[in-house]
């Protein structure tokens, strides 16, 4: 007999099905049982009549079991049907479950009563929760979205190596590994390899890997390893491209969720942001905005802090309506040394970050493609020019302008879907303290 | 003007298009030049006619041009087509190219007389040569039939930390990373995880992602740094409905390869393999072949050595015509200890190895999934049960039977293509000794 799943019961009406999965939840009163099964479609509930036999003692909660009985309507029971069990043979324990779950697996989890530590020390167990494992849903489909659109585009997907010699911003927060007898490190990121990647010839690539950073600080907004989504993309006139490019990636993605993750969408009250355009401001700019609006001066800083990022976001959705802006124009000292400076202001450039609802998702870019100009450079960011022969190899053959950008994977679930801690958009965060489980 | 890609010249017979890419090879032939242009889809001939101008010199090969020019028919251009530049802006050299590279771009490299450490150590070179970039495309189109024929299957997928307490087998063969003042490892595998998510009710996961094996070897086979395509399912009979998985896996990524690379598959004389069914034999009878036919004596030997999977597969595709092979029934001491054991025969596992065309491509099987069979087995292979703890919380609570594998990225794409070294199918690729580029 083939397996039925939970949500597809109700096209069985009359029939006699055999559903598998985990004991949800189960009532026992005297002869009749209520069982709620949930499989990874849902969940589904069935009334075990034991008339003259006994349900078993391992019928607990998260047992995994078979059930085979005949599907009924019953306007009580969630989704209209029940499934009904007569015979002992209709029950099957196939796996039990040992003890009580520490953690709530068949209710909502109230995180402002339940200790995030504890959800995640015991994150094999609240991964069953159905609405934590909803956000993971989210995020495997953020990241197909991801892939779908730059493929329509006519990108190509690279796996670059995450183990390097040296770091892309020149050394500081990198995790050392020992790789034999050398010292290697954890790529911060695939900037070098996707620049190297533009080069070959791909003109257009992306990568959606792992990447690292050693950074002390332990906030709601870090992980110390994150799921980077990359794309670098040659032949464009200016970082505006790079802009348009990332709209359209949006806006694909964005209605690729309201497709396929409407229930998931729903439980989180996640509302997809609706645009045309994106709106741009420059740094100058919103740091001005913040100084007239919210009496928030910044004085000389070369970035917004985190409450400049929710300020600048409040504003632009009071005035625009938008949930998303592009902040552009940052200055040379605080961006990457390949980052391409505005050819009439050296002092600024041609870069930006996205903020979605008070926090930033992306950074980007044009980068710089002249062998000479990069090298010089490196001189201004006090970086040896020797350490990055290889990357400095592509740039000694034709390198045609180009950029691209990183959107962090755990932010954009997080932002979308309200969450309040970026590792619970992570399926097992590392941080400052955690590399377990 | 919009850009025409190279591929796309021979649609705008007749009219003037303008093309940017590089200079794949240049001719000067008094006033007239030959220029092949290379861009992402392929490469073009033009023909620049200098009646009163000069060819610039940095019009070397490699240079970066866009060139403005009207497409004509003639016969004995590559594809039929050239584009005839006659007016000096119709060429602008957009970056130019330092120094001639020290790898050859624009022909073939045989591997026979050009030293592989040579093309990697120049890789960012190499990787322009049409010939060598091919393979990743290739690769690139292996892992996206990976995903859409799982994600058809009702997998999800998940992204899991490569920074890890405890090794998946017990401590060997780990690469040590300082997380700050704690010792932590690189993942040999998303093992653990992938069955924390079977049993969080995802029920089918998949994953690519990066896997760290620091095996001090070095041969044409083992990268220390390799892409594993790893998949984990739930309610399954036995490690039977993992290989029927595998089977209908392969078929659909071979037809994928058949459309969408056929060039490619040209260039590298691979065959597509085709089957209905992959033939299954048991180690002890790949032994017995090895020892009847090629006089082989394996001994007590647990495992093929690499000599003993090129033979079976000789034999194999001698008898049957397959080029494909699973191995099962691997002794339990072999295998690692969450293998399942043959109920009957408990010196042996509900696991396979699959081969393909002389090296094996795939390891997997049936996972235990009784808390207690779990921890005897622990003790077994002398392992602390309280070093994997998180693990064990999740087999506390009802666990389906289930199963999975992981496929070597690098290790299909090098079978497929005949490549005889594997670090050809890495794009940076890391071993003993080369962490660069």
């Amino acid at each position: 007999m083939k397996r039925v799943l939970a949500a597809e019961a109700g096209k069985h009406v009359g029939e006699e099905i055999l559903l598998r999965g985990w004991v949800h939840r189960v009532r026992k009163l005297g002869q009749v049982s209520f069982l709620l099964l949930r499989d990874r479609s849902g969940v589904v509930q069935t009334v075990i009549e034991t008339g003259g036999w006994d349900i078993p003692d391992e019928l607990t909660n998260e047992a995994v079991v078979a059930i085979r009985g005949k599907v009924g309507e019953d306007k009580r029971a969630p989704g209209g049907i029940e499934v009904r069990v007569q015979k002992r043979e209709g029950l099957e324990v196939i796996s039990s479950s040992l003890e009580v779950s520490p953690i709530e697996i068949n209710k909502k989890i109230d995180l402002l009563k339940t200790n995030l530590d504890t959800v995640l020390a015991f994150r094999p167990l609240s991964l069953r929760n159905p609405d934590i494992r909803a956000i993971f849903k989210v995020q495997a489909e953020i990241i197909r979205a991801f892939r779908e659109f730059l493929i329509q585009e006519d990108f190509t997907e690279i796996q670059t190596p995450k183990i390097v010699a040296t770091g892309t911003e020149g050394g500081s927060q990198l995790f050392p590994v020992q790789y034999f007898e050398r010292q290697a490190y954890l790529a911060q990121s695939p900037q070098f390899y996707k620049q190297i990647m533009v080069g070959s010839g791909f003109e257009r690539v992306f990568e959606v890997g792992h990447a690292y950073r050693a950074e002390e600080h332990n906030t709601a907004r870090h992980l110390n390893e994150y799921v980077s989504l990359d794309l670098e993309m040659g032949f464009i006139e200016d970082e505006e491209d790079i802009m348009q490019m990332e709209t359209r990636l949006l806006h694909f993605m964005f209605e690729h969720l309201r497709s396929t993750c409407e229930a998931e969408l729903r439980l989180y009250k996640a509302k997809i942001p609706c645009f045309q355009e994106i709106p741009q401001i420059t740094l100058a700019e919103a740091k001005e905005i913040l100084k007239s609006q919210y009496k928030k001066d910044l004085g000389g800083a070369k970035d917004l802090d985190p409450e400049g990022e929710r300020l600048i976001c409040r504003h632009m959705s009071k005035n625009t309506g938008e949930e998303l802006v592009y902040i552009t124009a940052y200055p040379t000292e605080k961006r990457p040394f390949y980052t391409m400076p505005c050819p009439d202001h050296p002092e600024l450039t041609k870069s930006f970050d996205l903020l979605y609802r008070g926090e930033e998702i992306t950074t980007g870019g044009q980068r710089i493609h002249s062998y000479h100009q990069l090298v010089e450079n490196m001189k201004k960011f006090a970086l040896r020019a020797e350490d990055f022969d290889f990357y400095l190899q592509t740039f000694k053959q034709g390198m045609p302008p180009h950029g691209g950008l990183a959107i962090g994977a755990e932010r954009v679930t997080k932002q979308l879907l309200n969450l309040s801690n970026i590792r619970e958009a992570s399926l097992f965060p590392r941080d400052r303290t955690r590399i377990s489980p």
